[in-house]
């Protein structure tokens, strides 16, 4: 039921685009352990179950968490849980679990916390554009007035515990979803995406970790969440994604200047292929309504706007197109419905 | 001056489409050699000059003939020999010689005499849509009635003696180029190839020997000249074209029923990129135009012609390209004045 709205919706991190149009969103999430209980690899079904209430039950206290809505992993189904996933909600993890694992929405998708994934808590805050201050700011008000009803396992040495090694400490995972359409069109993005490895960062595809780069988009986050503060950890990531975001926007200006021929071919041909094609994988609509986004930029696309490629590619994800249509679709069957879905929208906001 | 008004014309060969669509043109060429001179290859210059105008002024007074123009290879530049061997009146052999070689151009360039190419005389007659007969008979009594003013080597055991020993018998090379785009689609076509080289038949692309297939055009003509009559040689392959027009027509209907989807997508793909792409090679400008060739053939394509195709496929080659244009043009220059003559061309039909 949770699921059936939400796929009507359009989903909080992707309503708008600030800026630039190259920060797509924001994201930061905090994996958290509750003292004495043992971490969910370890627990037995019994236990599972207990201390999944018992979270559930904490933030259904925490009052700057609006609007909560509890989706049990027991309850939803293969499809459901691909429409979580490609909202971006919920990850491959916890869509494999069932009973005793759970995901907390609230504020319309703004905040979502899995229960009992990899960690007991794993909350994030999403957010579109570049809002790693003001997304901390509500991730750590949450945190901290969970506390008052969690006791979390933390060590006066290292901080925050974890399953994993690589989350001890603030166990913050502070990320920002880049387009970086020019600089793959430079073939600049390599040199780029090296360097950010060299200074911690970590770069990943659109649908986190081990995924390729649809569309051109780029997540970029701390790799380390050891030895160094919050504050610290964002504010050096604000430092790097501001100079990301100026060498892309560098590589489009000359794309522009020296390749233009180029340019206004890729957007033509992608405008051409999208309204004309009657089968469409996702990847190809992706990487399409990506260049379509970088038209956008240009000026060059008109009459469609950057909230509704957003849109578009979210509504044509496997999950959502199976979910909407209300049926399991061969790969067939879903890549013609995604071309209808997307002539209909390009139509749509064209009039 | 020739070349000039040549661009201006559509091409013989291109101006209908016959029938199914299937078969785009039919061509005979015969060779032939003035008997007790020595063959092109072995000739000194100055024979080269005197044997090649006793032929121009000896089919100058062939009757049948009509409308005749004499090109000499010494006087064209390397842009008009682009657009000699596009408009398929000149061979890639003669394009590379120059005074002492020679072409009579008649008939709206049904008819063009290639001189002092591999062997003195190579004539062909072309037409458009399967006409091998009528082809035969045409160049038939241009060959009869020139020989009242040319003695051809001729021997009573083998027939006409030509350069190469491939031709000797007959001289005859009898093709007919056709679009197999259904059977490329189906994978049917290698089949189809095999086939017909097993039967004796040489299948080559658009362009001719050691071409590509570009835009699915096959040409397919006799390898064998000798120990067969022309007659023999032409109803063989009037039987073994018919047999390759009855498969590809199978084959479209099959698409149709079995892919319809997947045609649909590639002639909606192919539209939207020839309406929307700024830069297109040759070979891409062809692959597309072929696509929406079949679309036309469903009825899926409207307000374009098959004609228009044709002559769309003809300007934007790129001696066409550059002789319309008046000057030399680098390949990125070409790539982009294609896409705005196809462009064009599509549009001034739909309207």
């Amino acid at each position: 039921m949770i699921i059936d709205d939400l796929v009507k919706q359009k989903g909080a991190w992707l309503a708008m685009d600030r800026d630039t149009g190259v920060v797509i969103s924001t994201r930061i999430r905090l994996a958290r352990n509750i003292r004495g209980a043992r971490f969910p690899g370890w627990m037995d079904k019994e236990d599972t179950i207990k201390v999944c209430s018992r979270i559930k039950e904490a933030f259904a206290k925490v009052k700057v968490l609006h609007e909560q809505v509890y989706v049990d992993m027991g309850s939803v189904d293969a499809m459901e849980k691909e429409v979580l996933k490609e909202r971006h909600l919920i990850s491959y993890e916890l869509a494999g679990k069932g009973i005793g694992s759970g995901l907390i929405l609230a504020e319309n998708e703004h905040t979502a916390i899995m229960i009992n994934e990899e960690d007991h808590i794993r909350m994030q805050t999403i957010s579109p554009g570049m809002e790693l201050e003001s997304v901390w700011k509500k991730i750590n008000a949450i945190d901290t007035e969970s506390e008052k009803y969690l006791d979390y396992e933390f060590s006066t040495g290292l901080g925050y515990l974890t399953s994993c090694p690589s989350n001890v400490g603030t166990g913050m995972r502070a990320s920002v979803m880049l387009h970086l359409v020019g600089l793959k069109l430079t073939n600049d993005i390599d040199k780029v995406i090296k360097g950010l490895n060299s200074l911690g960062l970590a770069v990943r595809g659109m649908l986190g970790e081990g995924t390729d780069a649809f569309g051109n988009m780029f997540q970029i986050s701390n790799q380390s969440t050891l030895g160094e503060t919050e504050e610290e950890i964002i504010e050096k990531l604000v430092r790097m994604i501001s100079s990301v975001v100026a060498h892309e926007l560098n590589a489009r200006d000359r794309l522009m200047e020296k390749n233009r021929m180029l340019v206004l071919d890729h957007i033509g041909r992608a405008n051409g292929i999208l309204a004309n094609a009657r089968l469409l994988t996702s990847r190809e609509a992706i990487d399409l309504l990506s260049i379509l986004r970088l038209g956008i930029y240009y000026g060059l696309v008109k009459n469609i706007s950057v909230p509704l490629i957003n849109e578009t590619i979210l509504l044509t994800q496997p999950g959502h197109l199976q979910k909407i249509n209300g049926k399991i679709l061969s790969s067939e069957e879903r890549d013609e419905l995604r071309s209808e879905v997307v002539r209909r929208k390009l139509k749509e906001e064209s009039r």
